[in-house]
């Protein structure tokens, strides 16, 4: 990859552009961050296991005819994408209430969201600005800051609950529980909201059916040993299926 | 009024129960808090200015039929009200955007919301719980913790809406913009919702429509003067009308 045609360089990957293309190379980095990157690691090996397992999970989405950006993997560590225009909403689906959202609304850990026929899978949009801290919004706010119409808040959350399924169902049979995740959606150069960035253990909470064992970034953040070796595990499972 | 009676002591007022009845009284105090009660000062007169404010604004509002749990003004700094099950919710209606709207989005003050047909009045939703910071909520957490229902979702979003309608004119009429204000709902014994808790220079942000002149309770969050002074004014102006 040639430095000058380095777009954006994140906190997980960095994105390249390819010239007369509508195309970007995706190159996912070893580099750990979380609380809003005050808390920083790296693990090597990290980004080319997040990459294989995000391109597992998106080709899964296409086959169940979700759209996302991915078209394929080029090599351990790098995604060819469609470009897009990312719209700035963090798309949160939780189905068990864990992290941020206990500590905020004061509930307890592991309220199943799905134990009662009332209750469903929760969707919750935050507003993507690390320096603001990426605060949570309503739709009236996404309305109000023009972020996108009533029309693509309603696609938004019925991908995003689509995509629930499909990742449930498909990480169950890995032996593994999907408690929460983050989607992050673009407009392509048709004006068509796919799927973009990444799905990985980064993005993912994903806890064993049986131990109830984190395999996700929550072991970093908790100081709970290597993410490499439970990522490892958690695309081994994926490929043997 | 008999201590033995006291049913809760907030920040601003004391409720005091009236035996037999399903009636209470709403006593005005003369403290001042914000930014969650870590800035606390009083000023003299405060509590029945709110008090008397509060009272006029409900009958304008049950003057148009909206339901409040008002009964009649026994004194200076006392109402006498329906007793009610708060909805642990604050609704808060802004006409313009500015306070913890602004800091949290990063949008410029002022954003006038209804400055053209496609904007319109915000209404938001905050967890009523001063432990938790009183953190902001979507209907889909409302409905997660149980705090209401989808239908009482949209009564809760009607009526704040046909208030800030009324209180906008209202206010009009006194030289005032009304910028936000926060509502709080309860369920009477009938269990119907109704509108409770005060309306007042307190829990309003209201302009000066000339001078643009603060005549609430930023004065105090942002040591602008006396408090006292400002509701006076307000109150006089509602008087006059
Ligand atoms: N197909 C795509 N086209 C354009 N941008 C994309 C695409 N997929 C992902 N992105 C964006 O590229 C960046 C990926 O980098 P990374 O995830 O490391 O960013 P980050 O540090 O998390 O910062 P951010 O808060 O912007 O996500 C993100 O901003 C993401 O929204
Ligand atoms: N008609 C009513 N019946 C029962 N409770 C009421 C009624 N009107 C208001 N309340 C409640 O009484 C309390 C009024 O006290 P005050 O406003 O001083 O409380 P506060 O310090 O603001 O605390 P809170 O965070 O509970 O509002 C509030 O909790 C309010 O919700
Ligand atoms: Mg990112
Ligand atoms: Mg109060």
């Amino acid at each position: 990859m040639q430095s000058q045609n380095l777009l954006y360089e994140g906190k997980g990957k960095r994105l390249y552009k390819i010239d007369n293309t509508d195309t970007l190379l995706s190159v996912f980095k070893d580099d750990l961050t979380a609380f809003n990157a005050q808390k920083k690691s790296s693990e090597k090996g990290k980004g080319s296991l997040n990459c294989q397992i995000s391109s597992q999970i998106f080709k899964i989405l296409e086959s169940k005819n979700i759209k996302t950006h991915f078209i394929q993997t080029l090599n351990d560590n790098t995604m060819l994408c469609k470009k897009v225009q990312i719209i700035p909403i963090e798309v949160v689906v939780r189905n068990i209430a864990t992290g941020s959202l206990i500590k905020r609304l004061g509930i307890a850990e592991s309220l199943i969201i799905k134990d009662t026929p009332l209750r469903q899978p929760l969707v919750e949009f935050y507003y993507k600005d690390d320096a603001l801290g990426d605060p949570i919004i309503t739709d009236s706010h996404c309305l109000m800051m023009n972020l996108i119409t009533s029309e693509e808040i309603k696609i938004l959350k019925t991908i995003a609950l689509q995509v629930n399924e499909i990742l449930q169902e498909y990480f169950d049979r890995a032996g593994l529980n999907l408690i929460d995740f983050k989607l992050e959606f673009g407009r392509d150069k048709d004006n068509t909201i796919i799927l973009a960035d990444e799905i990985s253990p980064d993005s993912c909470r994903l806890w064993d059916k049986v131990t109830h064992k984190k395999m996700d970034k929550d072991i970093f953040r908790q100081n709970l040993g290597s993410v490499t070796s439970a990522y490892k595990e958690v695309l081994e499972r994926l490929n043997n299926l």
